[in-house]
């Protein structure tokens, strides 16, 4: 989008046609309205009367284009849908019923349904909801929610996240059941500003309010604002709506002028990693898994083009090419070899450190080596033998120095890159060097309904899906603390009994209340001495730019609800066996656990 | 069983034959023995080893079938499945996994595996044990748990349960996996005695140090352990195991002829609801739907016999007539007459009463019918009018005095008595009586993994299991808060407009931690005036003896974790549309909910 699209939510609009068109000069182009007239309040007996006149305006002021591109319903303000008293509830849930019977008439795409009430429970509101979240076509439902309520204020100010919290979870996180987030003129605290960014954010509503006038008498933001728009507009598919006569000029233009301008401000210009990144924004993937199947050119193309990978690899070789004498002639072996990036590092390195090599690219996908044949002749690769082979298997005519690898996955090992190199190690020479030296996994608890819901899409019932790990760009996510490591392995391994299997124990604090969904693993390398690698949030200016992994997403199966302090434990396994690896998860919060995930690798395994 | 059947866990013995031939005269039956040597220890690498000799004793020294019925396995207790040493650890669970292949070779029906770690976390021996509990066919895993450790001696000092609520959490409740309980010299609370009963305690371990000596010098045992086994011989399927060395007289038959005669003093002589229920305690049922479906002859027969709810309504129905004057005939109505027990009741009532009555006995059940006609020839029924007509659609001749019905369900109004009765009041007399008058469901949260366990069998995957109510003798359950009202229905209704829709929010408080599974339903009901029935535990006074209603059980689809004075709330909807009826129900702990159960009626509706 080259600019924002603007809304305007209003309390009352008599005719909607010529006010859109009013609007439209304003560069507004949605509206949200109520659907009956605000003061037309009914109680059971007459919501089903006809009565003099018809109920709400008819459904031809608009075509109905019109109905679903420019309107959004607005459900009645003063329904009290848990009202104590028997006669005011009942009739709120008639109204409720009537009011989306007219919308699912008029195939709108979403409803703004009534503020949460900030103190009592919104049981029997969530039930109402749920029915019809479950049982709508399109319609979204938006609930609106403020930041920040006075109401609502304790020490943390939060509550009217806990409010939300309690009515999504009854909906069981329903993924038709959104926010409408109304910006507040205060704004909590940074932590909770980023919560809310991990949450189904449908809608902003801007009160014209909170504006601040500017030295030329034209409407801005407070700083504090604008950062927090900033971090919505990273965002795809919010929708936002100002709210509230305009006081500056009488007009809303200036308004829309200054948004446009506040977006105009985002980074538009986006590096090759931003524009890798973009279309994979919280979009589960099944990890890849090139020792059991053969990897296609494609993807092979598009992990070559990593700007940052290849350059830390070349700068490992010619460090470790560099602490060899200058009169030796050193043999690099490259297992898994692929279509020859390493090899070419390789190259370089040795031209740069100013050594001879002799070389050996070792790949196990037959298709791959005909690249690598091809690039032999049509590179000259003379000191470089091609050996097409399973380097787990193969026997070396001689032994290495430095062995170079890139068999890393999102989660480090879980490409079982360990036990390649472990079958490999036998052809490197006693001292001899392995790039990678040494690689991490890191875990950090993490709350995410869309991710969790888009695991409930992938597999509606059964366990399969939630036993799963995914790769994915992790985008509208919160991290209740930093992610600490969990399994590191070293090459070449010298134990003298070889086990792959790890089990770690890790603890977390909570910095903020939330629902916890699942883990997000990262990673880090050390490729040799100091130059790494990293996907470690907290460390990624080890190799800014490299954009090769995304991070990988373990899942719980059911939610857990956690407070700010609570401790976080998680246990992780890795586990070998029967040709195969797999991870088994569990996690409490406080002393509360979970069942122990994927027990015998029974949902997702990696095939040896 | 007319004598307990006693057992002996020893933790050497080197002739089993022999063994056991001897115990055989103390009366013990079973042994608990290492299937290894406990001084044989193992590790990683000498447990493939054959050494010089076997590693064990041959499986020749019994026949198959005496080690199934007379041997229990004991892991070697000396492992440590949660080292911190990877060395330990894996040794660790090497040696467990060859004593389970073991178990497995001989087909022993039970293993008794290590005490957890009272302080430490024992996550990676719950993976180990959820991995053998799930591929096993026929083995139980016990694990010993001793009631009270001074090791793990807090205010509350109920750490040991903790240990094994996170266990078994992990394990996802494996119904295969439960508890080998070690009581202890010093006994808890009695709250948390009560909690132990509502899990699955296997089998029981009575070390012969915690018996006193009575005046003739014989092992006795303190009111508070006698008290303690009284209540553990109402679990049918615990077996018992006496422990340690003999201090009385050097034999275990002293023990094991005290433990016999404290278990003859149980109530051997059952009374008919005792003996009725018997089969049924804890065994799930579907409720009836006695308006959809016709009942069964055996049914009515059943529930015929129960001796206290007619005499109840005997003694409502001689009241109310009572209330009448001397010269009048009254009509009395018997609505939903099945095969005439109400009829026989309002017959002897104006006998009673002396007064005199005409009698209509409706009925829609056609088989029913035919019993009630041939009653009217051979009882000479000579006041009765039977009509085959379904009570709602029944264009009656004159209006009635009193109405009698029974269709009370197990939560009151689940058997529609509220739709049914609206339907029949029109021909109820101005100020004319219905017996009942009145009827309240009751609520309260329960733990009892039992029963969870139990629906996930029904349905394995997916949520209809956990969305259905059951009418269940509870029995292995530990409620965590006394019942509370939640609908309540009153007849004749007189409302201007009649909705048996409800909503009902409750708050209870947990006396203590523990797993919230679900939630039990029951009823009272007002007959007439003072003359009351109840299935509610705290009011079963009002009609002692009466077993027609085992109560109702509402599962929660993933147990929560309850601290003692935790808030549970629960809301409870019952909803009425398209010729259906249903339940929804939502629990909250403090302020975390589940999702609403049953939304829309997707998994269980009752129809009209």
């Amino acid at each position: 989008m080259t600019s924002i699209i603007m809304g305007l939510e209003t309390s009352f609009c008599r005719d909607l046609a010529s006010t859109l068109d009013k609007l439209y000069e304003e560069r507004i182009t949605v509206v949200a309205a109520p659907l009956f007239h605000p003061r037309f309040r009914r109680d059971t007996s007459s919501i089903s009367d006809a009565r003099d006149g018809p109920q709400t305006r008819s459904d031809l002021v608009l075509d109905s284009r019109g109905w679903t591109s420019s309107v959004i319903g607005n459900i009645s303000k003063w329904i009290n849908l848990d009202s104590s008293s028997d006669r005011v509830r009942l009739s709120a849930e008639k109204v409720f019923k009537q009011e989306l019977a007219w919308v699912s008439h008029l195939s709108l795409t979403a409803v703004i349904t009534p503020a949460l009430h900030p103190t009592r429970s919104n049981a029997n509101y969530a039930r109402i909801l749920n029915q019809a979240a479950t049982q709508a076509q399109y319609t979204q439902y938006w609930v609106h929610v403020p930041m920040y309520n006075p109401m609502q204020f304790t020490d943390q100010g939060n509550d009217s996240w806990k409010t939300w919290n309690a009515l999504r979870s009854m909906c069981e996180f329903n993924p038709r059941i959104g926010i409408a987030l109304e910006v507040t003129s205060d704004l909590p605290d940074r932590t909770i500003l980023e919560r809310w960014l991990g949450e189904p954010i449908y809608a902003v509503l801007i009160p014209t309010e909170i504006f601040l006038t500017n030295k030329s008498g034209y409407p801005t933001l407070s700083k504090q604002h604008q950062r927090f728009f900033l971090q919505l507009f990273q965002h795809n598919k919010i929708r936002y709506f100002l709210k509230g006569r305009p006081y500056h000029h009488d007009r809303y233009l200036p308004y829309v002028q200054y948004m446009d301008h506040l977006w105009s401000t985002r980074s538009t210009c986006p590096d090759a990693k931003a524009a890798f990144e973009a279309p994979y924004l919280d979009y589960l993937q099944a990890p890849l898994q090139p020792l059991m199947d053969n990897l296609e050119s494609q993807t092979y193309e598009t992990f070559e083009q990593d700007p940052v990978k290849y350059e830390r690899y070349q700068v490992a070789i010619t460090q470790a090419l560099a602490a060899t004498s200058e009169d030796k002639e050193s043999v690099v072996m490259v297992v898994g070899a692929g279509r020859g990036p390493l090899v070419r590092c390789a190259l370089r390195a040795a031209e740069k450190a100013n050594r001879t090599i002799r070389m050996y690219a070792v790949e196990k996908n037959p298709n791959a080596v005909i690249t690598l044949r091809n690039m032999k002749i049509s590179e000259k690769w003379d000191n470089v033998t091609i050996v097409s082979s399973d380097m787990r298997v193969w026997q070396a005519p001689e032994q290495a120095d430095i062995m170079v690898s890139e068999l890393l996955g999102s989660f480090g090992d879980n490409e079982l890159s360990p036990e390649c190199l472990d079958g490999a190690q036998s052809f490197l020479k006693e001292g001899g060097v392995s790039i990678p030296a040494k690689y991490t996994s890191f875990v950090a608890p993490i709350s995410s309904s869309k991710l969790w819901n888009e695991v409930k899409t992938i597999e509606p019932s059964g366990l399969k899906g939630y036993e799963t790990p995914y790769v994915v760009r992790l985008h509208q996510i919160f991290s209740f603390d930093r992610p600490q490591p969990c399994f590191t392995f070293s090459h070449p391994n010298l134990d003298a009994i070889i086990d792959n299997k790890r089990y770690t124990t890790l603890e977390f604090e909570a910095n903020e209340d939330g629902a916890l969904h699942g883990l997000a693993g990262y990673f880090d390398s050390v490729l040799y001495e100091d130059t790494c690698i990293s996907i470690n949030p907290k460390t990624l200016d080890l190799s800014p730019g490299m954009f090769s992994w995304f991070p990988i997403f373990f899942p719980l199966r059911t939610p857990l609800q956690v407070r700010q302090h609570d401790r976080i434990h998680v246990c992780f396994w890795r586990q070998v066996g029967g040709g195969k690896v797999w991870y088994e998860w569990a996690v409490a919060v406080n002393d509360v656990w979970t069942p122990i995930h994927n027990p015998n690798g029974r949902s997702y395994w990696i095939g040896l």
